[in-house]
């Protein structure tokens, strides 16, 4: 099954297009029993080995932020949709968005419903929109419950929940749904910088940790649209996103195992939260990609996780 | 804040109506820190120490299983909408579903959806179905993967997961959005019916040694509709679904834990899923309510984690 690469030695084989490269990739991690295809592109589930190594990185992310007092929040995949509609993200990535619709007619709407349903005709146009949207990062539910004075020195939060991207995509680090452990904070320009930084040098040393060797690279998001090229140029520009890259199938288009950005004052103008000295809060983030980083440590060391070396096993507690 | 019970010594009193209890109990819950509101009823972040119990009692269940030989998958809280539209969902409970939709226009049409939003009109209706739906309940998303000859024996799988149900609702008990660890049995129906006593009785112990008494009661699902009556009769007649029950905030209304169901061949038929004799496959789960029981526990043993008994502590290795 090892079209892609020779696992046993951690080589990486990138003579394939991107395009082989991934579908070869998904297909040898369905093989191994790694990935359960779900009938969507870019929907799986992942087998307990695949956890394993996840929740290994997320405990070492948990002992690398334990020195600094983080307070921990975990929210569900899903938001208010009042709070969607402040933070422009209609404007800026309406292709990637999540908007929860249900039923909420009569029983005689119920009939029309389903008679749609059964002639295959689009039944969707029968529901209404309920109060949430899926959440596009991890962060976002975060900032409005953040409303108001924060307290001196400002607040570190930790976070780990699934974000929805609706980009189905045959590569199998291009998930629809997927999991990033977040660290994030609210504070003056000085503090939220600050942390973009230590946690970029922090986040090298632990992928490094795990024969992860990565490139730091400023970065930008996928803006919609014909205007997206300017607000993406604008982005690189004010150096407000860095990624941490790795190259799973592709050696021209490497994998961003973490991104960190820094939003300047935007959530916390959109939410009226301010740090104890009264100005609008600034606020950064960087988040792990748990999915992405099991991705690439598997062709890294092997898809047979029991032959992984020894110091990486132990790394990451998988015995 | 202890409005509603002398937590120091596990005792409730249920003296108030249900609703004032449901308002009474976020009320003690938020301040306390262990959930954060998110503006939605039935929508929470959840603290570090809330989180502690539910993946305590979630260790509690992989040690009771583990002498089984259960499979592991994980997945998404989104499943495929084609095999959503296999399953009967949309004809028993269009209430609750949660049907994802994007936004999948040009430039032109986007300048068109962001004009109704700036006007606060509903831009809803610009938007088209995405080829995935809200995951209504953990074991779904397993079925379909499943098509096909079980090897001997049947199968037994493990999951754990989000389900999405459209309730919004004040009892802190009813997210939208909560976690499910499930254990599954596809094979004959003798197997599954095993399974389904087997973890009942199981389930009871597990709850018993954090000092949840549950009691046993045979239920039935909030089917939609006029119709919905009916059904309820005919499942609670067929003796398919079991709750493990205990009062959170109201003795007449207790609150299910733990809920299984022997599914027949439902999903067998709809997926076309066979034992190695080749007969239809028949299915059983059980879920254990992982919000639910940090929340049953909550108010047993005080809002103080710290002040727990010893016993449960060790129990759910809280130290």
């Amino acid at each position: 099954m090892c079209v892609l690469r020779t696992a046993d030695f951690g080589h990486t084989d990138f003579s394939l297009p991107a395009d082989e490269a991934y579908r070869a990739f998904q297909d040898e991690l369905v093989a191994a029993g790694l990935l359960v295809p779900m009938g969507v592109p870019g929907l799986y589930g992942r087998s307990g080995a695949f956890e394993r190594i996840a929740e290994g990185f997320d405990a070492c992310a948990t002992r690398a932020a334990a020195p600094f007092g983080y307070e921990v929040i975990r929210f569900p995949p899903i938001f208010a949709r009042a709070n969607y509609e402040k933070i422009d993200h209609i404007k800026n990535f309406p292709d990637l968005m999540g908007s929860v619709h249900t039923f909420a007619g009569s029983d005689h709407e119920h009939a029309a419903m389903l008679a749609r349903f059964e002639r295959k005709e689009d039944w969707s146009r029968d529901l209404q929109p309920a109060e949430v949207m899926m959440t596009p990062a991890i962060c976002y539910p975060l900032y409005p419950t953040a409303s108001g004075t924060l307290p001196e020195g400002g607040r570190r939060v930790d976070l780990l929940g699934y974000a929805f991207r609706h980009e189905p995509s045959e590569d199998p680090a291009r998930m629809q749904l997927f999991r990033q452990r977040e660290f994030v904070r609210l504070g003056t320009p000085e503090e939220a910088l600050a942390h973009r930084d230590e946690w970029l040098a922090r986040g090298e040393k632990l992928l490094a940790a795990v024969g992860l060797d990565v490139e730091r690279v400023v970065a930008s998001d996928p803006f919609f649209g014909r205007g997206g090229k300017l607000l993406k140029a604008t982005q690189v520009e004010q150096d407000l996103k860095y990624e941490l890259v790795f190259p799973i199938c592709s050696a021209e288009k490497p994998t961003a195992l973490a991104s960190s950005n820094y939003h300047l004052d935007h959530f916390g103008l959109s939410f009226d939260i301010r740090s104890s000295g009264g100005a609008t809060a600034h606020s950064a983030c960087i988040g792990f990609g748990l999915e992405r980083i099991a991705l690439a440590l598997l062709p890294r060391h092997g898809l047979d996780v029991e032959r992984w070396p020894r110091d990486v096993r132990d790394v990451l507690a998988l015995d």
